[in-house]
């Protein structure tokens, strides 16, 4: 859980090739639970697809950096999870075991490179007007919705709103003035002027936009 | 629309190695718009990981079957993308634009290779017991339940139900008897003893739960 919060749910500025830092830094082996590590690969490969097309379909730089960067620190997190593996296996039923999760992980490092690929795009300026117009109509829809300074939701926790059960939308990322939380969890609070990236259909993005700019009082 | 539809949301049976009569069957071009098949093609890459880890967590022979499916199709869909691409690319802005779609296609049919990879360890035994435990501590849970006959639910449609704004859940697939319905559309309804395979929170999981047990008279 704390291990995961580290890259999710927290404030922090997108700073310009903020990957590369990750990228460059020196490699430090520090003993993780091979099951903390496969989690947080597992959400990183759900999270990262949702930002890679939301990135594309928004024209959204800073969303392709965090892209970038968690597709760096995916790459770290199966150098890891490799090191753990070969530390923990003692008998051949258990390596067996381990083979498992490395082919897991290898499979989400492979997903994190594909939306790397998508954003890449951005970088080359060969989005062009073809591309968002084609992500607009996928079966699972991204949207952006400001919350208003009226809306109930202000100063909230996004668990106590129940967002997701009860609009069944996900929010994927928050932009707060010059900064980002991806991938916000239960208590992270909103704000007003918050701009709320999220994935769901037309009906739950027509309930929360209402509730997001004061014209609901609350969601049910 | 009628596109997708053809392979989501319709009652299928998932015969053994139903994928090897697709990749063994002769390509036929036949034009289809670029735009439909990328939008194939993104919600093929949702919902392949969904079903990947779902087949992993249940031990699902039946959900691996699908995700090897899905996965040669998308090979087709892949090859379909970029035969409609030259014959439609006319001007040099028209042929980048149209490169920057084949990037995205290429990146979806990296993640549904990434998903193939996954649910192979079904067939190597690999599984074990410590993978499922780990992607039940995910950040999204996926979770199986079953209708009563004494719900509410039956012989609704899901879109009326609103379960997905309601509740959170987003049902990735229903087992009915021998029977799969992959990525069932707002139209499925849903019958006595169908088993959903749904994606969601534990809020979501808990209200939806009820409701399909017939404890809830409806969801709200």
């Amino acid at each position: 859980m704390n291990k995961r919060r580290s890259v999710f749910g927290r404030l922090q500025r997108t700073s310009k090739e903020k990957w590369k830092k990750e990228e460059f830094s020196e490699i430090e082996y520090e003993p993780v639970p091979v099951k903390d590590l496969l989690t947080e690969m597992k959400d990183i490969s759900e999270l990262i697809i949702d930002l890679g097309y939301s990135a594309v379909l928004f024209n959204n730089r800073e969303m392709a950096e965090e892209v970038k960067y968690l597709e760096v620190r995916m790459d770290k997190l199966n150098y890891d999870i490799r090191m753990m593996a070969m530390m923990a296996a003692r008998t051949k039923e258990n390596a067996e075991q381990l083979a498992g999760i490395l082919q897991v992980a290898e499979a989400a490092e492979s997903i994190s490179n594909a939306a790397g690929d998508i954003v890449s795009l951005l970088d080359e300026e060969k989005t062009g007007p073809i591309l968002p117009e084609i992500l607009k109509h996928a079966d699972e829809k991204l949207f952006r919705i400001q919350v208003s300074d009226s809306s109930k939701a202000c100063e909230k926790r996004i668990g106590d709103l129940k967002v997701e059960s009860e609009t069944g939308m996900r929010i994927i990322a928050i932009r707060r003035d010059d900064c980002w939380i991806y991938n916000p969890q239960s208590d992270t609070n909103l704000k007003a002027n918050d701009w709320l990236i999220s994935r769901g259909n037309d009906d739950g993005y027509q309930e929360l936009s209402k509730f997001l700019q004061g014209k609901l009082e609350a969601l049910e």
